[in-house]
Order: structure tokens, then C-alpha cells, then sequence
């Protein structure tokens, strides 16, 4: 079940590379990175910084396989994406949800601080868009309009609260999942945003 | 023999990351800098991602002393490189050939799956000068024109291939750099581009 | 005594980062994730490389608070910046020394050889800035203004051969540290710089 909706948020990512790498008329190739890596990027750095090697993805075939089905589906269907949108974001934020916990897990597997697993939870959500972005020669748009990785942090403190609780895994898990999707979706109705802090 | 491929390839890398650098007005460290993560960034990324630190070019000097005196001829015969174009081409695509084995080569060794060993071949070969792209603030060329990676993912298919005829490694090896270069002459020559996907 | 050096070092890492990141008109995360990326990016991208897992922050949780404490002073105080600037010159460049030492320190725990040692710890001393200008959309300063890198380099070599005269550790450690804010400090009075090298 959880594996299912980790596939989900894979292809989400991927689509929102690819869709992005359109936008910048890359090539074939281009595009398919750039899915790639957003689909991934955030899972990679985080393995990589604990010394968790070979990365996730290179012993799990079935991320490969959801990113190259997100590419063709992206690049078939791109002029229908408009339509689309509202199961793209959806989508999109069951990623976000399953991969701020996938994140977390990691670092509690490994015994570090609950401060560090949030963090790396919100490595794991939120790099991949950050690296895609780099890669598209942009400043990464959720340092600046969209908030998004302050969601994975409420819902990485959210899960040390519930964890208090003595919950069952499968519990936990699901609740702060449902958290974290529930803030993304009000933070998008209501337009939350985080202020913007200028100087000069 | 394979070694010395490999540091022609590590000049030529080197060079095409000076040469960058100048054109972005760079200091010489900056040029220097440059140089050395386009030569070594892809193997350093891919072993990164594989466990095998420290990293490829901390253990064998002869790598750090290659990329210094490709930066020295760099900056002294700047002015002559236009005269230089197809040799500089020549060795890129030296580079290119055995930098994809070395690659798909790391992957087999830890007993990652064929098309781990691709991604792994492409990611050696390619992504030294994709990080050269973002450190000059370019958008990756390799993702918008040159058919470049597409050449590494062909070599690397190739090369699983003709493994299933039980070749004698070197023949293998000579056999995989061979068609790679090969492709990569015809692909310049006949102008050979990938589509780009451009989308709003 | 070096461990509250290394922690101002990375307080004025983290600070010149949301500087940076404020005047790019980023949101509050953004503003913290380019200080902590600035502080503690090219420890990170060291220990990485040389696969020292899960990578130092993630361990020492000083670094995390001392970072958060630089992201709160830095945006309170925003407007007061142009009166600190000395204060603030001088925190980075107490950092500069530092952090070379620390990541020379590193390479020699591994055994690695003196040239890697010096790569080692000019890594940790500029890279955090590299990521942060990468992250900001711009060239790195490093690579086009500033003889910064420079500096490190010239701090690692004095360091192997201080190293030679056998004195203690301590005070191979404090000459040399006191080594490289002093030819910063000079490098900046006198403006030095390096060539630029321009072709094309």
C-alpha cells in the first residue's frame, strides 16, 4: 500500500520534471533527465549523505520503470495537461506526504536526532524539485513562492508528537501521511504563503 | 593502453571545461575549478552514488597532474584553439568511449543491474559536463543539442549485447569504445540531433 | 578553543548565506535552507567524497542551532548589515581558516596524499559559498572576483611544511590558521586578485 503510493508520487515528480524540462525545449534526452532526477534527486542526496550506497533507485528497478512511463505519458499527452491539473497536484502532494516519511524513516532506522530525520525527510520531498530546477537554470521555486517544504517540516514534528503516542506503525504512518496532505491542500485553497524576506 | 585512453579522455574533458570557464570571464581558479569538475565530475558523482569513496581521483594522482597541465595549455594557447577544433573534438570523443566503459564497468563490479550500469556509463561520461554547465549558469547543452548521451546509452546496450558472446574482456572493451566513437563521428557528420519537446 | 572558532566560522558562513539569499527576495525556508547550504555545504560535499556517513552536521546538532541562531539574527537585523560589515569580514574570515584546517585534518586521517589533503580542505572552506551562488543563480563569486580559494590553497601548502618541523599540534594548527586570515586581510587591503583569463 505504501509502496503503491510512494510509485504514485515517483511518477508525479517525474511528470513535473518533465513538464518543466518541456518548458525549457530541451531534448528527448533533456527531458528525461531532468524527470528523472526530480523524481529521484531528493531520495539520492539523502541516501548519499548517510552513506546509504548504492542509492535507493539503483536496486529497485520499479522507479526506473514509473519514470520512463511518466516521460512518455508527459511528452504523448503534453498538450492535455491543462486538464490534468487538478490530478497532478493531488498526485503530486501524496508525494510529498510519502516521501517527507520515507525520509524520516531513514534517519530514525539509522538512530540520528529527530531534528536531522525532519530534515532529511524534507530532503527527500523537496531536493528533487530543487536539483530540477537548477538543472533548468531557475531559482528553485520553493525558496521562493510556494509553501512546501515548510508542510514536510510540520508534518516531520507531527510525527515525533504522534510518535509519543505509542501508535502502531501502520497508524502513524498513514495519520501523518494524511497531515501533510491535508496542510498542502488547505495551504493551496487558502493561499498560505510563507513572507518573502527582502533586503536591498 | 586503456589507461592512457582514459587520461586523454581526462585532458580533453579538462579542456573543453577551461575553455568554458574563459569564455565566462572566470579568474584562474575559477578556470582551473572548472576544468577539474568537468574531468572528474561524472566519475565522482557516480561513485558517490555507488559507495566506492573515497572518490576515483583522491587515490591516483595521475588524474589531478593531467587536468593541471590540460589547464596550463588551456590558458597559454588559448588563441590557437580554434586551429585545434578537430583533435580537441577527437580526444572529447576518446573521452567519451572510455569514460562510458569505466562507468558500466563499476556498476557490473558491484552486481548492479544492466541498466544500472548504463545509467552509470552515461552518468561518468556526461554529467562532468553538466555540472561545468550549472557552474557556468548555463542550462546542461547536452540536454538541448548535442547528441551526446544518447551515443553513451546506445554504447552501453551495445555492450550487454556482445557480453552475451563471451568476448575476451579486452576485445569487448575495444570493440564497445570503437562503435561509441564511431557513432558519435556519424552523428556530428550527418547532423543527427534528437527532437526537442517543447511544450507552452 | 579551535571548536568555537569553527563554530563562528559557521555562523558567518550561515550568515553570509541569508544575506545573499534575502537579496534575491527569497521566503523565509529559502532564506534558512541557503544559510544552512552555505555553512555546512562543503563539509558535507568533503565528507561525502571521502565517505564519511551519515555526513558531520547530521552528528553535532551545534552546527543546526548555530545556523538557526545566524537565520534569525540575519533577518531581525537586516537593515544594520552595512554597520557590521567588519565584524562580519572578519567571521568569515576566521571561517576560511578553519574550515581549511579542518578538511586538511580529514584527508590526513585517511591517509590521503598531501595534494588531496589541500583539494580537501579548500572544498570545505569554499564550496558551501559555490552551492550557495549556484542555488542563488548566480557564478560563483569565488570563480570570477574574489582570491579567496587561493587563499586556502596557499594555507594547505604552508601547512605540509610547517608540518615538516615537527611542532605540536596546537600550534601547527593556530600558525597556520592565523597564516591564512592574514594574507586574506592583505589580499583584501591591497586588492589583490587573480588574472581574469578571457577568450572570446
Amino acid at each position: 500500500m505504501f509502496h503503491i503510493l510512494d510509485i504514485i508520487g515517483t511518477i508525479a515528480f517525474a511528470l513535473s520534471g518533465a513538464l518543466t524540462a518541456m518548458s525549457k525545449r530541451m531534448d528527448a534526452f533533456g527531458v528525461f533527465i531532468v524527470a528523472f532526477v526530480t523524481a529521484v534527486g531528493g531520495g539520492t542526496l539523502r541516501d548519499v549523505m548517510i552513506g546509504r550506497t548504492p542509492v535507493g533507485w539503483m536496486l529497485d528497478l520499479v522507479y526506473v520503470y514509473a519514470i520512463i512511463f511518466a516521460v512518455v505519458f508527459a511528452v504523448l499527452f503534453r498538450k492535455k495537461f491543462d486538464r490534468l491539473r487538478t490530478s497532478l497536484f493531488l498526485f503530486d502532494t501524496i508525494g510529498l506526504g510519502v516521501f517527507t516519511l520515507i525520509g524520516l524513516e531513514k534517519g530514525i532506522n539509522i538512530g540520528l536526532h529527530p531534528i536531522v530525520c525532519i530534515a532529511l525527510g524534507t530532503i527527500t520531498a523537496c531536493f528533487g524539485g530543487v536539483i530540477r530546477d537548477i538543472l533548468c537554470n531557475d531559482i528553485p521555486v520553493i525558496f521562493r513562492r510556494e509553501i512546501y517544504a515548510t508542510i514536510c517540516i510540520l508534518g516531520g514534528i507531527m510525527f515525533f508528537i504522534l510518535l509519543e503516542f505509542n501508535l502502531a506503525k501502520d497508524i502513524l504512518y498513514i495519520t501523518t501521511s494524511i497531515i501533510i496532505i491535508l496542510i498542502r491542500l488547505m495551504a493551496v485553497k487558502f493561499k498560505w504563503y510563507l513572507p518573502t524576506i527582502e533586503h536591498k
